[in-house]
């Protein structure tokens, strides 16, 4: 029997699944691994909060040296979240030659090149698949089961509380705002909503994936980011009347060394596999050269889910006799091998509120055909306000910047951009 | 650079695809992996038969021991198929101190015990990704990505030629020796299409896969088997009026120590998300105690994705210090602590061809009261013959037995049962 001491960083919802899960699997852990798993600490802000569960004596500190430099421990496990100070005390276990188990999103796409280069210095592990998407294991199959393919392809539902705000808007008809309130009352968005909604968790996830799928470092300033703060049910409803489905989407393309990393809310027609991905689920839908399409779906959130990927990965970390790393050149820098575009082409959908006067939608497709964009359905919806009417317009594929050189050149006193979603298929 | 000689068993569409990718494959081998991999060796039946890609002069060759002797052959990827020769040849190359990637099934399902034990005397690996589900990657999530997880259910899709049958048959109304010669002519059917439409196929792979999920041995012999060859037409349109998609699915189902493991036509509510995985799609959708649900997606056979698996692997066994094994006791026999049940608890859709006279309908309802199955719905089809009527039931959950019981029950004079499919959700 191996014995294995281990110190968590946190005790709040996750690291209490985790302490559940390593509990309740310790005849799983000797009969098929020959482990002894110890938690010796757990570091927590206030010692004296009652937990819900009971905790042996001398177990929980308030400070993170018991953890970080107990010789004892061998693997510490962080789910602190956020930046700092998580980033320091992974750092500083790993420099004091611990193997790290983490969930921690924002410390990885901000830092992983310290990250690994002090792992790989220490020769100890560095375990992060519980940092995107909860128990879906789409790290390790980017990383080894898809070894052999070009991904050139990766969309992703991949943040819960966005989806739960967008599926429900969809169902209800209901604003923005209302649904967002729900969703805080409901404890499935955050009081500050700011990191999900803006899509700054899921630019982190992107960076982290599409660096593996691409083989190169994409960094987190790399991924071009819109939230759905300015979703309307309205626009939801007119891409519904089209088959259309709008999802918070991550999008990682490559073409040869261009690549193009953005996270928006984005329309899908409604038989993609991922239109079909509601509530508080998570998915990742790919294509490879050789693997081609494939998607991995499941819980991307939650304590359980997010402890199922810990102690998975605490059991691989326990029993690796060497810790392999990814083989991409990780540094801080974007990897310079990648042409990153913002100038990607795609389909787009336009609700623009114009004035209802002779030759308006002329001059209004007139701006489209000057940029050399086609436009594939135009709808005139009547918006109730006397001298306005409501155009929806979809275009064919066209690069992003030939479509704002078009928006920009609208006459503003006839006619009001009011909503731009792209629409992916 | 790390230099790896590998050689072949067999070069038919998965052999051409992997020798495609490795060639195609070269640079990343080189850069991300520091591996330049030669091929040696690649056994084929006749040596004169044109392959439409260029073989370096002396590759090829009919003489398995050069592939299985050759002391410069490391590693040995097998792509025969079947049980004979290809398992002597697998068993002889790990005995011989060669790692095995293979994507043989019928070799894994039933001699797995003993290719393990030669693999773990020798201290070599036996790598098996792609003999289940192709480029999906089933056996690694179950085996490490789920690793905390006691998996409690397990539905697949896993077999593409019984699932493009029955998912055309619904499409077009046509009958089920119909569609099979159409699938044969596309070359999705086999000439001889009995291991896939018997279910033989589907249950290969589900011994592989939920021996993995439940830690213990499943036998090929323990799996419960029908084919779809007794699918009608008519079966699946009375399904779809009540919302249901006919599929022929791979179950491992555990409770306790009792589990059930079966292959079978299977009607699932269309809202399932396995009910939309159409043609020759694979899924595998499971549940497991800490990651709740999940499903994975993709192309289950075809020369690229097959190859996707074996070369991942192929990375995989080329890279590791050490070659891990499963670790559950891997015997001939069924695990001893799996209680293998076939009296399952499920709910049944019947199909009844009645003599339509005074108190049939209670006749019928009676059987199933005296064995205390519960019906849900009860409908009765006009069939244009005289004296006839079908009734199409379902029930409520009941035991295998019970229900066996009342269909022996019935008076074959009034009443002959024409249909029996379970209904799963």
């Amino acid at each position: 029997m191996q014995k294995v001491t281990i110190g968590f960083l946190g005790c709040g919802n996750i690291g209490s699944g985790v302490w559940k899960l390593i509990s309740d699997f310790r005849y799983e852990f000797a009969h098929r691994h020959q482990l002894e798993i110890t938690v010796k600490k757990i570091l927590v802000r206030d010692v004296t909060k009652p937990r819900g569960f009971s905790l042996p004596e001398g177990v929980l500190t308030d400070r993170a040296e018991d953890v970080l430099e107990d010789s004892e421990i061998q693997i510490v496990m962080e789910f602190l979240g956020g930046e700092y100070p998580a980033t320091s005390y992974i750092l500083q276990a790993l420099h004091n030659g611990k193997t790290v188990v983490t969930a921690n999103k924002v410390a990885l796409a901000l830092h992983w090149h310290e990250l690994q280069a002090e792992a790989v210095r220490q020769q100890v592990g560095l375990y992060y698949e519980a940092s995107v998407c909860g128990a879906i294991p789409v790290i390790d199959v980017l990383q080894h089961s898809l070894g052999a393919n070009r991904i050139d392809k990766l969309y992703g539902i991949i943040n819960g509380t966005t989806n739960y705000i967008l599926s429900r808007m969809a169902e209800t008809g209901l604003p923005y705002e209302q649904v967002l309130q729900e969703a805080q009352q409901l404890g499935l968005a955050e009081p500050d909503p700011a990191s999900d909604v803006e899509g700054l968790d899921a630019a982190y996830k992107l960076s982290i994936m599409a660096s593996l799928a691409f083989h190169g470092r994409v960094t987190f300033p790399k991924v071009y980011r819109e939230g759905i703060t300015r979703v309307t049910d309205q626009d939801i409803a007119f891409g519904r009347e089209m088959g259309l489905v709008l999802k918070l989407l991550a999008i990682a393309k490559r073409t040869g060394n261009q690549v193009e990393v953005r996270v928006h809310p984005t329309f899908l027609p409604k038989s993609h596999p991922l239109a079909r991905v509601d509530g508080s689920f998570n998915a990742v839908y790919l294509h490879g050269h050789a693997c081609q399409e494939m998607m991995l779906q499941g819980r991307g959130a939650g304590d359980m889910p997010t402890a199922s990927a810990l102690v998975s990965d605490l059991i691989r970390a326990a029993t690796a006799s060497v810790h392999q790393h990814p083989t991409f050149r990780n540094t801080e820098q974007p990897d310079p091998s990648l042409d990153f575009s913002q100038n990607w082409v795609t389909r787009y959908y336009l609700r623009l509120s114009c004035s209802d006067s002779v030759g308006v939608l002329a001059r209004v497709s007139d701006c489209f055909a000057k940029e050399n964009i086609s436009i594939a359905t135009m709808v005139q919806k009547d918006t109730g306000m006397p001298g306005r009417v409501t155009i929806v317009l979809t275009t064919h594929a066209a690069p992003e910047l030939a479509l704002q050189h078009a928006i920009h050149a609208l006459d503003t006193q006839i006619c009001r951009v009011e909503s731009v979603i792209r629409v992916e298929e």
